[in-house]
């Protein structure tokens, strides 16, 4: 198979000599990740086998990481990833699903032959793809290593982003726009709210005509009328009455890089308290992203946001925005920056975040929200659809 | 908000009682239980939300399981689940994201509460979403607690379906059937691989004009050409060439319930050594199938298989099947039964499978598969299209 690599080999050799420089920092001799995001942001892997034992290992002694995982997916990683065939060391397949055996034996003693059997190892305690038994099996295979909790050590780091990413989020937010605009056109009365979810899917993964999509890592969020307050209900078959709101929440994805997005269409007429509610928080909206800029920290964002609002009478306290970049199933959580009071990360060029902007009051919500990167003088809105409420008549 | 119960209470209460006997058998006293879809089995809760900590309990003292997640899916548990309001517990948003509060505190203040300070407290270690953190955290926070491993103990009892569960199953089967003939409709030279991915996705989302459809545990797979031998790699954007195959396997989901279902498609007139291929494939599935009824063991499905397939000449000792129920992302997985040498689980009528019987030689694969339900006097299928190699001529 050919290799099909997203980036130039240098881009990857600057990322790892960034994770190097903060192990080294941490006196780690050895990181074992198991989050698929940081699996993919150093190696350039991406094929949807995370759910079995998979990790990625890097050393500070080793030029190139290690991928390990099970014996059919090694193809995957040789066509994905920038890596020797060295350094692609899969498990066979009576490792799987094993009552008896556990591949993360087979992965330990990868770790040993790489020098590893009295290292200082950090692992991600915190992810998804490394559970209670996995660390168990890890700790009693390596006795005589010092494993230590490097949770979150990568993600910081791939939270500012390289100019050859912003270009990939770049496309991401096309499809965004497409996938975004694709729901409103569908958003009628009668329309049943899994035809309006399975248009969302369809032109998320179409993409556009030149910019092919994929899956996202969680389904949309779709919220008809009162359940705006169960904001990951599951969607249902009921077609939408003459007069309601509808929440959307969707995704484009380019490659692995996601773009999230929000957006309210009222059904029938809005009440004219609604359409204003809706102007108010496009107003905070404008007033956040204008705060933007390097050297800001996220709180004042938040701040921003919260002012606009004050201005009318509303107060805001919650989180306003999250890191968008990598992401996988079940969530692309970077557990790193929000833009909320008391977060006092500095604002660099090359993170991209969402600003979640809206506000939910008793029974009614309203979400217009934007994706933005930050950039040398401020930001740059990483989709282009208006930031309004969006109105279909009957 | 009104409840949306897709069981009675007492099937509910039918579950709960089994796995109370399974828990006495094993002298706990409580169960945390961290994997979505034993969560769902025991209580009918359905959102998206499991990315965030979120545990059912289940005492043997107590006649209801107790929820505890986030703040704002409270309403998704009244909704959802049979549960009384006392009987859900949301923690604060305080604990969501917080580098110095765990919501696996909470939950341990929740667990004393209903006297389980000292108590036999069983977790499942092995599962996605109980991490080596949520796990060292619950210890701590219940120091004089004896926490044990029982993974997959509700696994194996959600194994054997009800009667009611066995409809949703057909119904989930009518979905894939829809699903996959949308796939094989749309296959023809010059189409690309997303359009064919976005389409399966919309007809597996939208259902059919009776039966609305929702997200599977995973994306579809979708191997183009000699891709067939990286199984899970992402599918490109690039048009299917004048002759080549397709092996897809997508899924059809009703509420939580899921179908697997695979086939091979043809582009151009299949060589007949190809086609040859494919009825032997559809042979050794046909005798796997006829092979089942209850009382037999796993491991003989995977026998009559294999010998129909040694009849001429091919050899497939890997495992040709899994349970199929219950599936939340990343996967499906029930980590029980499979059909494959070895296995001694005895079939009852109830379980389901999807046989997944393919073939796999140097470059090319083929794969025709069906899941069925195990009845009192053999086996239902549970989709209905055709066992054979599709063929879309140009």
């Amino acid at each position: 198979m050919k290799k099909e690599l997203l980036f130039e080999r240098a881009e990857f050799v600057e990322r790892l000599a960034k994770v190097k420089m903060e192990m080294a920092k941490r006196a780690l001799d050895i990181l074992l990740l198991s989050e698929p995001a940081n699996q993919n942001y150093l190696t350039g892997y991406d094929a949807y086998s995370f759910y079995a034992p998979q990790m990625v290992m890097v050393s500070l002694k080793q030029d190139e990481p290690v991928w390990m995982g099970r014996f059919m997916d090694a193809v995957s990683a040789r066509m994905t990833t920038y890596l020797s065939d060295d350094n692609i060391r899969p498990y066979p397949d009576v490792y799987v699903g094993s009552a008896t055996l556990s591949a993360y034996d087979f992965m330990a003693q990868v770790v040993r032959e790489y020098g590893g059997e009295k290292a200082k190892i950090g692992v991600e305690m915190g992810g998804f793809y490394y559970s209670a038994r996995a660390h168990a099996d890890i700790v009693k295979a390596l006795p005589q290593a010092q494993v230590v909790d490097a949770d979150l050590l990568v993600n910081w780091i791939r939270l500012v982003m390289s100019p050859a990413e912003i270009a990939v989020m770049r496309e991401a937010g096309r499809i965004a726009d497409a996938t975004i605009q694709r729901a409103i056109d569908m958003i009628e009365p009668g329309v049943r709210e899994c035809d309006i979810a399975a248009a969302i899917y369809h032109q998320q993964v179409s993409g556009t005509p030149d910019l092919g999509g994929t899956y996202a890592s969680a389904p949309p969020n779709l919220c008809v009328g009162p359940r705006a307050v169960a904001p990951h209900a599951a969607w249902t078959e009921e077609p939408l009455p003459e007069s309601t709101t509808v929440n959307i929440e969707m995704f484009g994805v380019r490659h692995r890089y996601q773009i999230n997005l929000a957006r309210t269409v009222s059904v029938g007429k809005p009440a004219p308290a609604y359409q204003k509610l809706s102007e108010i928080v496009v107003e905070g909206l404008n007033a956040g992203l204008e705060s933007v800029r390097p050297g800001r920290i996220c709180e004042e964002v938040q701040a921003a946001f919260a002012q606009a609002l004050a201005r009318h009478g509303y107060e805001k306290e919650a989180r306003v925005g999250y890191p968008l970049g990598i992401g996988f199933p079940p969530s692309m959580q970077m557990r790193t920056a929000s833009l909320r009071k008391g977060d006092k990360t500095v604002l660099q060029a090359g993170m991209c975040f969402h600003l979640m902007s809206g506000l939910w009051l008793d029974d009614v919500g309203i979400t217009i929200t934007q994706p933005f990167a930050v950039t040398e003088n401020g930001h740059e809105p990483l989709t282009l659809i208006s930031r309004k409420l969006y109105v279909k008549l009957g």
